[in-house]
């Protein structure tokens, strides 16, 4: 194990380790340490406060079910929403979507969408696109007293901690709740069951008292902490797989990598000692 | 990162780490180096040429999914055969299900039955059951030229190097496929798509010569190679989805913890770049 390798601790004492070819960017900003690492196993490597963004090789899976499964679940999204998500990601898959008109991707760290920019760019082509409306504010005020507006709104946010803390809270989640539409969805990222289940009890408490129908489904990422990672769906009367626009997602023939109908419901399978915690 | 760490690096230069507080065991068998630490996030861990078999806090989900998939989906399992699954965690599961009358269990190191005795009471406890039968002989010359009397046959094998290679061939699947009755079935673990394709796609291949009916599963494994973990269902006759029984499931009410109706179903969804694979 020779050369430079970063190493993620999760839990109290295990993680993920990844050798590192080259560092390509390390800057403090505003808000956070932003670091880029050229990777062999998984090609270029964003972290924020050392803790694993997003990859190249592995995002696909994070992006797709993000996006695809609330905006998959409601009949007619034309005006969403983002939270974070500065990376692009995630706007990039909500813009596959045609019925969508606008996204307003409110963003707290220019230097995110930079660096996006500089090192990713299957991410930040979705900057181009004239549907998308980058804001660089705190997403913790942005949803403070607006109207309702939004079909779908995504939070796509660093861990509970530090500059992403407040999008974990009952507040910010009935902020969210009130700036949807009637047959508005949200889906936030929610965490490991297996390595994080505190945080993950926390959270779903959170998202009930704000959200009459809330719904836990998973994905495997492998650069997130191992085992189960965690979306929560929450919407005012949908439910995702009665919902599941079948007519529309075959009309698109999006080329995904890992999003597909079976998908779409079985992530909403839960194994018991996950059911248990929420 | 101060102490000892356990690391397994995956693909080319990525992997898991995780500190150790003790080593409780080292020795070199007649077949391959084993190896137990004592580690704060997963307890006990049994290594096996340096790579992770299995951990006591995750070892659930690996155990529970090789078994149950197989055994719920049968109608009357009595006589099971598990070629390797020294440790017992395997025959453990099988042993929960009331139709088993007998379960032949081939290992080929005697040295991994005697260390999950030292050290893995929670495992080793199926080897006291009268339903047990234990072998130490090579699981490939077991399977060859017997008749067809078994109504599962589990493979919990290590990769397919070194020891472990020759339980990934088409004789070897052929000969399973030859001991079996005419409603039996077949699991095996069958490695990581994210990290391993090219494993994938040659078992899948090989599967695919020597069963007619063939579908991969999956489920997250916490300390396997990250992102998701597969296992073989192969049948002579029998769909696992649709021959799921119910009713049996229903009357066990076995206390489980990763395992459950709907995760059944679910895990034979697969994502796009493993439908791809296989």
């Amino acid at each position: 194990m020779e050369g430079l390798w970063f190493t993620e601790i999760h839990g109290k004492s295990s993680g993920i380790t990844i050798k590192v070819k080259d560092v390509l960017k390390c800057v403090k900003t505003k808000f956070q340490t932003l670091k880029v690492y050229d990777t062999e196993d998984y090609g270029k490597l964003l972290t924020l406060d050392d803790i694993v963004m997003t990859t190249e090789k592995d995002e696909f899976i994070y992006h797709e079910m993000i996006v695809h499964v609330p905006l998959f679940s409601h009949e007619n999204p034309e005006n969403v929403l983002i939270i974070g998500g500065g990376d692009g990601g995630t706007l990039r898959e909500v813009l596959k979507h045609k019925t969508v008109k606008n996204v307003d991707m409110v963003e707290i760290d220019e230097e995110v969408v930079n660096t996006s920019k500089e090192f990713f760019p299957n991410f930040a082509k979705a900057f181009e696109s004239p549907k998308a409306n980058v804001i660089f504010d705190d997403g913790i005020e942005f949803v403070k007293n607006k109207k309702a507006k939004y079909d779908v709104v995504i939070v796509d946010s660093t861990d509970p901690i530090n500059v992403g803390e407040g999008l974990f809270t009952t507040d910010f989640y009935k902020n969210c709740y009130n700036i949807l539409k009637e047959n508005g969805i949200l889906t936030n990222q929610s965490e490991s069951p297996f390595h994080s289940p505190e945080w993950v009890r926390s959270i779903y408490e959170k998202l009930n008292r704000a959200f009459p129908i809330v719904k836990m489904y998973r994905a495997e990422v492998p650069t997130y902490p191992p085992g189960i990672w965690s979306f929560g769906f929450c919407s005012k009367v949908t439910y995702p797989v009665e919902n599941f626009q079948k007519n529309r997602f075959n009309e698109y023939k999006l080329k995904l990598k890992y999003y597909n109908e079976e998908i779409h419901k079985a992530a909403f399978a839960l194994p018991n000692f996950v059911k248990e915690l929420i």
